[in-house]
């Protein structure tokens, strides 16, 4: 039996990256202080702020609606969480009953948008689109697109002035990884645990509360709270690059434990000289069709909209 | 057969990341036209420069020692060859063995220098040492650093006022992805085709002339000229975290072909704004112990140095 590095009790996870053990009342304790400090050390929160949730349902997002609802009354936050419906076979159906079950029992304000609804389509019939299949786009590349377009959008249409992602250290190591090799730096600037601030940009300002906290901890941890949830992953994440990433990733952590820290904390060393130099660059870009920020002259939103012609 | 894409000869060589094929001429001289690219567009030579080049006596020191003589007098610059004897049994004998009759064929002044004389003990010796074996140093690492800081302080020596390094297309972005993982700012600023320029440092400016080659191609070319090479790779470099890189790196172009371009060229991107915002810092550092330049009190040569006891 490894006991916990801590108490006398049995350990039910080794965390290699940190040389020790932690039974499951450490490791509950543990994970919530990690978080609760991401938000300190980032400044994350602030008293008043009105934070649009992504919700998917996932266990990542669940256990990000649970923590904001029991820091609530401490940081007088107000709290609305908004799920999108890409449209997804059952997989999406079934994640979606349980976010609306989670907000309710947290007594959260709740939203579903859908890409049928706003963009027309569901995913899955966006991706028998013609123009979508000869331009070689995956699932991913549309749904991910699509999918922040709308949060930011209806986060702010819905008075939110920070908008909190539940990425995880796994999330956050491949979405670093992939900008390194992709390079798209204005992307990569809105990286990070908390995005830049910019008052004329109507980005609504992304917070990443479980940066720190690695996708088999998120998991772990809403197991143990028997949050409900939907087992399996996304039907298309298989098919993406990021999945080849997560592989590259999880083969350097186990050879070299605490890999995705190092790669999240050298880039934050970038991030910060990168910032700084965008500062004294000209006023961000709306797109010439919708309005809404972007990078380029057309946001990537409705060049996906054009493509399929709706 | 595939035919070569621009003419009726056989192809050797399909190039995926550019979609073409290539016979034996064409390769020859799409090789030696990308070398000339890289020279022209980063200004890596100047008319009279004096170029010191690590010569090892492998596929690509001895690409680049052949390619620079036959610019010598089209430029007017002046030459000295540089080849360091780590002392790693046989493997390197036979290599430095090659590097002098290389330089002896197209006249080109050479010089060998030891860990041996210089720090006072081979590789294979260091590497059995009790403090080294304790802190974990694999022997690329501590090979590295030591062949690193005698390449510059020797060129300097020799008068040159810019070194010559035969990396190629797959070392650089290894290189790129590893500062990535571990983030070494300072160092991470001396990669690209040429580093910063600084009068006050005693960093001779390290030029890659091969940097777009890929490693298949310099080893292609190398036996199409028929250099005399020792076949086989340095015995310690499949235990190195950098093998292990290159394994994923060619993974990834495998299925994406273009990935090694892709990430040199993003980095250049960060680099630029990273050497911008360096330039208004404080002046370059020298090391306490042999004012050789450093990024930090002391140089990492000395810090070997000490823990081995010499």
């Amino acid at each position: 039996m490894v006991k916990c590095s801590f108490c006398d009790s049995k350990a039910i996870l080794v965390r290699k990256y940190e040389g020790i053990a932690l039974c499951q009342k450490h490791f509950l304790r543990s994970v919530e202080k990690k978080i609760r400090k991401t938000i300190r050390v980032n400044k994350l929160i602030k008293r008043g702020d009105v934070i649009a949730l992504g919700l998917s349902g996932g266990k990542d997002s669940s256990l990000l609606c649970w923590f904001l609802s029991t820091i609530r009354k401490r940081y007088s936050i107000n709290i609305v969480a908004i799920t999108v419906d890409e449209g997804i076979g059952k997989y999406r159906e079934k994640n979606i009953k349980c976010a609306k079950e989670l907000a309710k029992k947290y007594g959260i304000e709740h939203h579903v948008f859908s890409f049928k609804e706003e963009v027309g389509l569901r995913l899955e019939e966006i991706m028998k689109n013609k123009a979508i299949i000869e331009q070689c786009m995956s699932a991913c590349s549309v749904c991910s697109v699509l999918r922040r377009y709308i949060l930011n959008k209806k986060a702010r249409e819905l008075g939110a002035n920070k908008l909190a992602i539940a990425h995880n250290l796994d999330d956050e190591s491949q979405s670093i990884f992939i900008s390194y090799i992709r390079g798209d730096i204005p992307r990569a600037l809105r990286l990070g645990p908390i995005s830049p601030e910019n008052d004329k940009s109507k980005f609504i300002r992304r917070i990443k509360p479980l940066l720190d906290i690695p996708e088999k901890e998120t998991a772990l941890f809403s197991m143990l709270k028997n949050f409900k949830l939907v087992s399996g992953e996304c039907p298309n994440a298989k098919f993406s690059f990021r999945w080849k990433v997560r592989d590259i990733i999880l083969g350097l952590e186990q050879t070299s434990p605490g890999t995705r820290y190092s790669i999240i904390k050298n880039f934050e060393k970038i991030r910060g000289v990168l910032i700084k130099a965008q500062k004294s660059k000209t006023k961000p870009l709306v797109c010439k069709m919708c309005g809404e920020p972007t990078s380029k002259e057309y946001c990537k939103y409705c060049q996906i909209i054009k493509l399929i012609g709706n």
